[in-house]
């Protein structure tokens, strides 16, 4: 049986190991934001290389700081193993551009497919959403929505598009199913670049804010999704000391809470 | 006028710095849970040299790993700094103990001052808390609670200690006050101390572990508090897949919420 060609989620964050502790990639055209590529996506590549590092197969949690913004290109990644376990490995790193770091991320990688889920206790639902063909396909655009929405399957809860017309529902709630394009399978590596790739939600919060830049973001992963639908959920609670968080949670197909995600963002400054 | 004394918490969690990058310090006795340093305790230690590397005076958002437990005595410190920036320099590093690490972090540090706060929207109100005469002061043993509790001093909400008798409500919910001993005032690392000092939520729950290690802690503080008790809740709301969250919501004596934490903890199996 021939083997399938890598998907496009796998291609355009495939790392390249140079050595145990170096990893070289190359940021591709198509998954930026405004010309910069978009957070899921850099913190996606550089956890590849990680979890490489780890020799382990899953993501279990990963922290990102964002440093610079990064355009499409050659980077290069270095990856040091700080506790190597049974259980859990755990790898630091950053990626960086002519001495440049354009983000850190430190993970913890394991095994999903081997934990003990003899304890179960879930207070939370998957959002509601209509399925897939009635929400609504966000393409992207040289501007906003960004070119990656090309790149993946994005639909969001008809209710929560308000924004892209001017008439925001006010709630700092987005909700929405994500998928990777061509039935590529997704794991714990989409699952970083599906935290990251909705619409913020201080749009719909109507926050006179035209971007929130992420400081932090953290995703822990609880299972590996099964299916190819996510159902997303992204809210904000709090939006003061110029700052505001946005809490992820994701669903799969099987309504199994598969992970949760938190970024600390920036209001930027009036002017 | 005379320079007073640092108080309790500034002297257990103090550092000296050797060199740039280099710093030494003394797990101190008496902040331990069975003999092993508390993993607020540890993380306020380590992010307090991290900020003196970064030159900025606040804890902005600080994301340990937990990677070996410490006992009390000597640990050293590395801390590097990522970036630089006007507004915010980020930093991580280390603390290790006879070359093994036993905790890893990485933190974005500025000045909370200087932040703008013109868009404020806050959903959610400090927990209901009785004044703290009248919540439950829980005092350190050499078991359970832990010693460390007599270098605090922290009040639960009445409803929430049954769990100390046998007999817990069944929510995943831990509410009470906070405060550091001697009126010693809180800053930003002792938001980080505070983030882990109360019992797990698991006990409420009434779930059958007697300890969730913690893979990963983030802290994002939002303001300096003001005055000295902070009202403080923690929640969890998904135990699945081997682990569960718990996420912290810290309001100072003004009601302005200050800091959010979210861990990820680890459901040991059932034996």
């Amino acid at each position: 049986m021939p083997e399938s060609a890598p998907g496009r989620f796998a291609s355009a964050t495939a790392v390249r190991r140079e050595n145990d502790a170096r990893y070289s990639a190359t940021l591709a055209e198509g998954w930026d934001i405004a010309g910069n590529a978009n957070g899921g996506y850099l913190l996606a590549t550089l956890a590849r290389a990680l979890r490489d590092a780890s020799g382990k197969p899953d993501a279990v949690s990963v922290t990102a700081h964002y440093l610079s913004p990064g355009k499409p290109g050659p980077v290069d990644i270095d990856a040091t193993v700080l506790k190597a376990g049974k259980t859990f490995t755990t790898v630091t790193g950053g990626m960086t551009r002519d001495d440049k770091m354009l983000l850190h991320a430190t993970g913890t990688f394991g095994d999903l497919s081997s934990r003990a889920t003899t304890v179960e206790r879930v207070e939370g639902a998957p959002p509601q959403l209509p399925p897939p063909d009635e929400c609504v396909r966000v393409e992207g655009t040289s501007g906003f929505p960004p070119p990656m929405m090309n790149n993946i399957d994005l639909r969001m809860h008809p209710d929560d598009v308000g924004f892209i017309s001017g008439a925001p529902h006010g709630r700092a709630q987005v909700r929405g199913w994500f998928r990777l394009l061509d039935d590529e399978p997704l794991d714990s590596l989409g699952l970083l670049l599906a935290v990251d790739a909705f619409p913020p939600t201080a749009f719909n919060a109507a926050l006179p804010v035209a971007w929130t830049p992420t400081v932090e973001l953290t995703a822990h992963v609880r299972a590996r999704p099964e299916g190819g639908w996510l159902r997303c959920e992204f809210t904000t609670r709090f939006v003061t000391g110029g700052f505001l968080e946005e809490d992820g949670v994701v669903w799969d197909d099987s309504d199994r809470l598969i992970a949760q995600s938190r970024q600390l963002a920036l209001l930027p400054r009036q002017h």
